[in-house]
C-alpha cells in the first residue's frame, strides 16, 4: 500500500477529479479532507476516532511543533508519526501562515521571517531552509514550501511582492528538500491574492520549478466565496493535470464541494473540530446548533443513518444537555460527528466523480441541507 | 444475566469479600469501583472508553440531574440509561451530599432540606420522598436514601442529631420506594461521624429497617485515613454479611484496598478523572505527575504491560506534551488510563480474594507503588 510519493487520477468528471496519492505511510484517496492536528493532536478527539471517521491523512502545524515540543525533540522521539502514534500519512505546513497570524513582531526579509514566539517571546528565525529542515525532522510525508500569505483585501503591489518572494522561497525550499529521504514530497504554493494575472504567473513559474504537488495558498483570508472560487477555478486550470492540487485552509462543506468541482484534490480546515466544540454539528440536513433550546426534549439522533456512532446513537436532547452542562464530552462528540461528516462528504464526492454525476451530487447534497428535513420530521 | 436485585458472596478472605450483584441492567462483580457520571457523563471520557475500562456500573448525581436537565425530562426521554446511552447498571446518590457541599442557603428541617440551586438561584426542596421520586424517575438500578452528612470534625451532639435524622429519613425513603418497579434496590446509609457508638447504633437501626444494601456515608469528609479505616472496620462488621456494603466517595487506590480488606464491596470516587485532568496518572508504579519536566524526552509508555491502550501506546513524552500544550486530549487520555487502573486494581483484588491471598495482594501492590520501578528503569 505504501511507497514513494506518487499520484494518479482514477476518474474525472468535468473539472472534478478523483485519484490515489501514494505516500510512505499509505494511500490517500482524493479528493481528501485532512483534519488539523495543530499541536500533534486533533483538538479534543482521540486518534482512534479520527481514524474511524475515515481520515487517511492528517495535517500538523510546523509553527506550533517547532516552538513546542520542538522539531529536534520530535525527531529524537522518532518523528511525528511515532510521537503522536499516527502511523498514516501526515502533511505539515511550512509555518508561514501561523507566523503571519499568531506571532507578534514579525519581520519579513528576503532571507526569511523573524518573529517572537507567542509562547515565551523568544526571537525565532524561519527561513525557507529552516522550514524544510523542521519538516524533515518532523518526518511528514508531504512538506510545504515557506511562503508569504497576504491578508485580503490588499494592494496589488503588496500581493505581487509577496507572490514573487514566495516563488524565490519555493526555489530555495526545493534545493533544501534535496536532503530529505526520497519517499517524501514537497509541494509548492501558488500565491497572488485575488489577481488572476498574478495567480497565473505564480502557477506558471512554480510549475517551471517543478513540484510533485501544488497548493493554492492565500485564500479563505477575508475574501468572499465568489472571489475565492474564481481564483480556484482559474488557478487549478493552470496547474499540471497529473499533480495533486491542495486548497489550503478551506473550508465549509459548500466551499469544499465547489472547489472539488473546480479540480481541487486536497483540503484542510479546523471547522469540523472548532465548530464542534462550539455546539455546531454538520449533518446531511445542514448545520445544526445543538445549543438551541428546542433540542432539549428531542429524542432523535442527529442522523439515524450516519456511519458515525455518536451521530446515530446519542439523542439531540443528550448532546444539548452536555453543552448546557459544560461537559467537554459534548464538544468531543460533535467534533467526531463533524469529522465523520466531512469524510463522508468526500466519500460521496469520489463516488459521484467515478459515476460521472458530480454536478448532481452537489445539487442533491445542497438540496438536502436546505430542505431541513429534520425540522419537518419534528413538526409532523 | 440481568434480573431482580440480588447479591451473593462468591468468596471471602478474612474480612475481604468478593461477590456478584445482579441488577435489572446486568451483573456487577464486587468489590467494584463505580466511575462518577455527575451530569450523565464521565468528565471528558466517552462511554465506550468507560466500558472498555471494565466498569460494570456508573454513579449518577441526583442533585445535578434534578436541576439540569431535570428528573422529569430524563424520564420523558426514557430514563437515565436511555438518555446517556449506558445500558449497564447505574447507581444514583440521593442528592443530599451535593446539597450540603454545593448549594447556598440550605436549611435542614425534619421535613427535608431546602436550598437554592447553584445554577439559577431557584428555591428547591429535597425531602426523602422527593429524593426517591427523582431517583425512580431517573430509573437507576440502585437508589440511595436521603441522609444528612456532617463534615468532620464536628460536635458529638451535631453528629448524633444528623445520624438520627438520617434514620428517620431512611424509613420515609423506604416507604416512598414502595412505588418503585420491583427490580430496583434502595440502599440505606450509615451515619455517625467518627463516633463508634453512633455508627453502631446507626448500623443496627438501619438493619432493623431492612435494606438490600448498606452504604457508609459521611467519610472522606476531612478526617484522617486512620480514622476513616477505623470507622469502616467497625461499621462493616456490624452490617449484615449477606448484603453489599458501599463506602461512599472513597478514594485513593490505597484507601480502596484497605477498605476492601475491611469488608467493603462498592466504591465511587471522582479521583481517577479529576486527577487525570490535572496530569496525575495512577499506575502500577505509583502515581506519576506527567507534567513534570523530566518526562519531556521519555519514550516509554506509562505502563507497557497495561491493558489500557493509552497507557501502553502513547509515550510519556507525548502525554507530557499534550498537558504542556493545553490539549484537552491529555486530560482525556489520563482519565482513561486512571479508570482502567482502578478497574484493574479491583480485578486483582477479586482474584486475590478468590485465591485466599488478599493480604499478599495488598502488600505486593503497595510495594510496587513505592519501589518506583519506572524511575529505576530510566536510570539504568
Amino acid at each position: 500500500m505504501a511507497g514513494p510519493f506518487s499520484f494518479r487520477l482514477t476518474a474525472t468528471d468535468g473539472a472534478a477529479r478523483s485519484g490515489e496519492m501514494t505516500t510512505a505511510h499509505g494511500i490517500v484517496h482524493t479528493p481528501a479532507f485532512m483534519p488539523v492536528g495543530t499541536q500533534a493532536a486533533i483538538k479534543g478527539v482521540h486518534h482512534a476516532d479520527v481514524q474511524a471517521s475515515g481520515a487517511e491523512i492528517l495535517l500538523g502545524n510546523t509553527y506550533h511543533l517547532m516552538l513546542r515540543p520542538s522539531a529536534e525533540r520530535v525527531a529524537a522521539l522518532g518523528g511525528l508519526h511515532e510521537f503522536m502514534r499516527w502511523p498514516y500519512p501526515i502533511l505539515t505546513d511550512s509555518g508561514g501562515f501561523q507566523v503571519m497570524s499568531l506571532a507578534p513582531l514579525r519581520k519579513v526579509t528576503e532571507q526569511g521571517v523573524v518573529f517572537r514566539s507567542h509562547l515565551d517571546g523568544a526571537l525565532v528565525e524561519l527561513t525557507p531552509e529552516r522550514a524544510i529542515e523542521v519538516q524533515i525532522l518532523l518526518g511528514s510525508d508531504i512538506a510545504m514550501q515557506l511562503d508569504e500569505c497576504v491578508r485580503l483585501p490588499a494592494e496589488g503591489s503588496e500581493i505581487e511582492r509577496a507572490m514573487k518572494l514566495s516563488l524565490r522561497w519555493a526555489e530555495r525550499c526545493k534545493r533544501a528538500f534535496e536532503a530529505a529521504p526520497p519517499d517524501r514530497a514537497l509541494f509548492g504554493i501558488v500565491q497572488g491574492g485575488d489577481d488572476p494575472k498574478l495567480r497565473a504567473q505564480s502557477a506558471r513559474e512554480l510549475t517551471d520549478i517543478g513540484f510533485p504537488g501544488y497548493a493554492i495558498g492565500g485564500l479563505a483570508v477575508g475574501e468572499t466565496q465568489e472571489v475565492m472560487l474564481g481564483v480556484v477555478d482559474e488557478t487549478a486550470a493552470a496547474l499540471p493535470k497529473e499533480r495533486p492540487r491542495y486548497l489550503m485552509g478551506v473550508g465549509t462543506p459548500a466551499d469544499i464541494l465547489e472547489a472539488v468541482g473546480r479540480g481541487i484534490d486536497m483540503f484542510d480546515c479546523v471547522l469540523p473540530t472548532r465548530n464542534g466544540r462550539h455546539g455546531l454539528a454538520f449533518t446531511r440536513f445542514g448545520p445544526i446548533n445543538i445549543k438551541n433550546a428546542h433540542h432539549a426534549d428531542d429524542k432523535r439522533p442527529l442522523d439515524a443513518e450516519s456511519r458515525c456512532p455518536a451521530a446515530c446513537d446519542f439523542s439531540r436532547a443528550y448532546l444539548h444537555h452536555l453543552f448546557r452542562s459544560g461537559e467537554a464530552l459534548g464538544g468531543t462528540l460533535l467534533s467526531i460527528i463533524n469529522l465523520f461528516y466531512y469524510q463522508d462528504l468526500l466519500v460521496g464526492a469520489r463516488a459521484a466523480i467515478g459515476a460521472g454525476r458530480f454536478a448532481d451530487y452537489i445539487g442533491e447534497t445542497k438540496e438536502q441541507w436546505t430542505a431541513r428535513r429534520d425540522l419537518r420530521a419534528s413538526e409532523t
